[in-house]
């Protein structure tokens, strides 16, 4: 039976100076390299070999994976990467911190742009600085489908695509797969196939650098669900 | 006009302790982290930004490609693996030390096996512990097309099927792409677009984390070359 784990990336540089991320490219911090490290070593500890790995195109989720692989001696494994498996775009949030925005916006609006499934934060427009239609990484992607801010159900409308088409048939043709991603992509695929409801989704909680790994049977219903 | 960049890994542990090392996956060297960082900020100071990017199956190349794009700010990069870019499989020899092969074959045999474009070296057969068929990364690969050892020329005749499928229609889409692999698939490679002829090739010397840049036009004819 296939295995399917999630690994949310190591802290971030931003994590620890309590910034708005999304899609802003910052690197792990020490702590999130050794995260990602410890969490390469417990997957060697149980064994898990991969068929196949995927990634976002944001640095922290992308060494994490480098970091997880290569402590488990497997950093031959065929590695894909891709903008929908980025974490939710916080929009004009970006770069700003969470205390100060509380401030700014009141503590109440924060909560809900932070908690609420279907409210988007203010956006980012193509024309601002700090817009991803400005990045190279994204140069062959419809302009269109560049977000200027998500909530988390539009994170899971672009996520489950990427599940469909890549995920769910290397899963089907029996490969173990590594999903290297973040809080909220992770939460989307969780919600998926876990068939979580949108009230209740917002209160999983995905542990920076702890492997989740999913045992699934040949329709792809979960056997078993451990955390590393 | 596409870019063309090839890197031979760092200073491998059996760089350092003149071994053969051939298709056994060991690592970098500190010494050959450090090219691989090197290598990147120069690429960085050079301003190439890549589209694509391939390395084989083995740590050291796959490190030394993390640790480049990672440098130049561009991990997003798509990466491809490939055993078609190993390095040369060294055969029986694999191993062992090369002032020691010299004592028990000879210093002449050791520099033919060495040096000669079409010499085999001692072949390791499919039951030797050390054979290829034997690890889980070349499960999908046709057990014939396993080596159990290379010269140059077998090298190059795996390597350019690579060159054909993947490398090239890159190039002619106008991509500038890197490689990140091997003494000797590289120096297939070299041979392939440089036409250099099967006695000239065994001289041309890969220095390790140095990028090679070449410019190409839209036939693939080299514009430039230049080592930085």
């Amino acid at each position: 039976m296939p295995k399917l784990v999630f690994i949310r990336h190591g802290q971030s540089e931003w994590n620890l100076k309590n910034l708005f991320t999304g899609w802003v490219d910052v690197n792990l911090s020490e702590q999130g390299e050794a995260e990602a490290k410890a969490a390469g070593k417990k997957l060697k500890e149980a064994g898990i070999e991969f068929d196949q790995a995927y990634t976002s195109v944001l640095t922290r989720a992308i060494k994490t994976l480098h970091f997880a692989l290569e402590e488990s001696d497997q950093l031959f494994v065929p590695e894909e990467k891709s903008w929908r498996l980025n974490e939710r775009h916080y929009g004009a949030l970006q770069g700003q911190n969470k205390a100060e925005a509380a401030e700014k916006f009141g503590e109440d609006q924060v909560h809900i742009w932070r908690r609420s499934y279907d409210v988007l934060p203010p956006l980012l427009s193509a024309d601002d600085e700090g817009s991803a239609a400005n990045d190279r990484r994204y140069a062959d992607l419809d302009p269109r489908a560049i977000p200027g801010g998500e909530n988390l159900k539009v994170t899971l409308e672009r996520v489950i695509p990427f599940w469909e088409d890549k995920i769910a048939p290397d899963l089907l043709a029996g490969k173990n797969v590594i999903v290297a991603a973040h809080g909220n992509s992770l939460r989307a695929l969780t919600k998926y196939i876990e068939q979580i409801s949108d009230e209740d989704i917002m209160d999983v909680e995905m542990a920076t650098g702890q492997p989740v790994v999913y045992t699934l049977d040949d329709k792809l219903n979960i056997v078993n669900k451990e955390k590393l």
